[in-house]
């Protein structure tokens, strides 16, 4: 055996785990979910039909898989209208561009806007310029994120599609031009969400694909005046609540039901593509590590909740509905975990619990090693995404890294689709995510502690 | 000197040769070319405004590197409109799918085509069902292109799209649909032309990105009926005469002005993307290597002409004219070569000359060797695309092969745009096409014979 000696499991329970881990290698059931998801659903941003069928889906296929519970619980918010969105350079050299509105904006006047363009490096550049000076122009910003397996180049570049209409707006600009937030050379760009300020002027705000910023840039770098014109129609129906929900099933545990080991995804996805990646993975990644322990003769110990949450893409509000209504239990969450990043394998792990069940996790850390995972030494980790917000309120993590280098060629893209998923590394990871829930729900570890 | 002798070159011209490798090695000249030619132009379908600069450009272009001769002759046609291509599933799970009409198709009824789907893996399977068989259906070919280093994929799927728009409609179908020719997983269609035949009904023909060919299969491969929705404005306006031309530039030889060594490209380029693989890397490499030598001192004994075809997309009209135009005098043309395919380096040459000339081409290929080229043990070679026209009407004739893994990665789509050129491998092809004109320009070899 590759498993070495451990003290959270016994030997039954061992054998359980290398069983499970075997299942999950030549299971292809979190790529069947994908497959169906992506084909009978696509996309489903919150509010929108193909949300509902998302729902329906994800209700139909936990009963199908036998799950011992599934319900659902309300997520209410506004729908967002991406409409159209249109640009191309005006002068001196006419294009058309491929553009995409940031997730949230306003339109344009019905007639577009047609204005020179301010260029800025970065957002701070940007920032940096007094108020109220780009009047009647376009603010562009050209940063480009880069490459990392950790995905580390998002942080510095996501902050010019959230706050950067913002900012544009409080320097007199008509709208926000960005360079998407990507790793990839296609003539696709990347939506993603963006937030308005009370008392600051909402300008609509839009991404480039990569090339067409270069092209954008190139025309800049000749030294005249280059003026965009710019047409979005999104709008946001504030009379309207939308109604979601988070979808959440049970493996009931068969000596400690009330203690819950949580594996989450999010449901919704950006209304580009078909959510194959954000975040169908997960989706299929959770389900399918539940189904495979709900295979076992006999149920764990604990309680394996799978939570897939509402409208995560437009600010986390299944993950703070969660928290709301589960504020109660929320102690009764021992472990939990989210699969919302990265096509690749996993490589690492790193807890966020009590430093007397780091001992646990260590043991953990020896099963899943064969897989390729390391432990790390740091004791911070925090869930991914919407279970972030059950990490915040107190739950022990894990968080898992993946090879996240390819991830953001497609993320928030039209080109999220089934294709992207690698086959190999899901089974993999989906066998990591198993053995993580088998392994928390027999434990007799206290996480917090 | 990494140089071994010849017989063909003296010692003085094998300087000047190393000089100009050095020269071309070091000259951005080619990439600046095609930066300018997709910044300030874009793309340039024969007939299309595009166009119409890019003849402006090239002349300019040409006379600003100093050519001695420079001039343009006419090239008529027809233009064909694309309009907009629009296609979801209709039953039984609804989505949007990436399209993008061939080049040359008609439209269909204004309201569009709603109608089931009948799937073929291959134009044979297509060809081989009863005549009339698949009347009110849309005809789906699926076949997908393979990646080859010498894009040797691309004859078994382009069949597809020249001749399944006459096949699908000899068996009754009212439009064909087909995965894009392309290795891409990129939500992005390739174009490319398509041909109607006489007393064949012309149906509307589209080609699907590869991630919506695989969506429309696995809806298919449920097993029920899949249906489809296609609706495509273009036209071709067969009362207008398009006219086009050839821009042609001269470095005039100074003893055999009259013998002519011919570099081609083609100016024109789909109406998506930039034009910057297809043919702007040609584009910039024929101009960047005669101008590189028209900076010596000397003209060399043999006229360097470099001809940028029109209309090549659409039929190779610019081509068939120009032999046309030039019968007369193409026994004048000693040797030539074309560029228009591949994005990587070089690997191989293969003459197509009179074979007392190979010892001629042995010692431009010993030359080339130093830069990554071999020689290839064939003298078949046919000059590429435009060029070929000219190796038909017995123009000895050089065909380079160059890398082309990833061509057929953004082969006429929106994708073709200058990040795609690569630098590095842009360079050595330019200085290989300098050394061989150069060569050919100095050589007292008939290549004829
Ligand atoms: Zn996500
Ligand atoms: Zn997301
Ligand atoms: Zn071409
Ligand atoms: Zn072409």
């Amino acid at each position: 055996s590759s498993f070495v000696a451990g003290q959270a499991l016994n030997s039954e329970q061992k054998t359980q785990l290398k069983q499970l881990q075997s299942t999950a290698l030549q299971s292809q059931l979190s790529y069947q979910l994908i497959e169906s998801l992506t084909t009978e659903v696509g996309h489903r941003l919150m509010g929108s039909a193909g949300d509902e069928k998302a729902i329906i889906w994800a209700v139909n296929k936990m009963k199908a898989l036998g799950f011992d519970k599934v319900w659902t619980e309300p997520v209410t918010g506004s729908y967002w209208l991406r409409g159209t969105a249109k640009a191309h350079i005006v002068a001196p050299y006419p294009h058309d561009l491929v553009v995409l509105a940031l997730g949230g904006s306003v339109a344009t006047a019905e007639s577009g806007i047609t204005a020179n363009v301010a260029h800025f490096e970065t957002l701070a550049d940007l920032q940096a310029i007094p108020d109220n000076s780009l009047e009647g122009k376009i603010a562009f910003v050209s940063y480009q994120m880069t490459r990392h397996i950790d995905g580390n180049g998002y942080g510095p570049a996501v902050g010019t599609r959230v706050n950067g209409a913002v900012v544009a707006a409080q320097k007199g600009a008509s709208a926000l031009v960005m360079r998407s937030v990507g790793t990839d050379n296609n003539r696709i760009a990347h939506t993603g969400i963006m937030r308005y300020q009370d008392k600051v002027k909402k300008i609509p705000a839009a991404a480039l694909s990569n090339p067409d910023a270069d092209l954008l840039l190139n025309q800049l770098k000749r030294g005249g005046e280059v003026s965009l014109y710019l047409n979005i129609t999104a709008r946001t129906d504030a009379e309207v609540v939308a109604t979601s929900a988070n979808v959440i099933g049970e493996f009931t545990g068969s000596e400690k039901p009330d203690e819950i080991v949580a594996l989450g995804a999010h449901l919704d996805s950006w209304d580009v593509g078909a959510g194959a990646l954000d975040d169908g993975l997960g989706i299929g990644m959770v389900m399918a590590a539940a189904h495979h322990i709900g295979q076992l003769p006999q149920r764990p110990k604990r309680t394996i909740r799978v939570i897939l949450f509402a409208a995560e893409e437009v600010g986390l509000l299944g993950a703070k509905q969660y928290v709301k209504d589960h504020q109660a239990e929320l102690d009764t969450h021992v472990l939990g975990a989210e699969w919302d990043f990265g096509i690749g394998r996993i490589y690492k792990m790193t807890p966020g619990v009590g430093a007397q069940s780091l001992n646990a996790i260590r043991e953990l850390g020896q099963y899943l090693a064969p897989l390729g995972v390391a432990l790390s030494a740091e004791n911070n980790g925090r869930a991914q995404s919407d279970m972030g917000a059950l990490s915040d309120a107190g739950m022990p993590s894990i968080n898992f890294s993946p090879d996240g280098e390819h991830y953001f060629d497609y993320h928030h893209t039209e080109n999220d689709t089934l294709d992207k998923v690698q086959p190999e590394a899901l089974k993999i990871n989906t066998a990591i995510y198993t053995m993580f829930a088998y392994f928390a729900a027999q434990s007799s570890a206290d996480f917090r502690h």
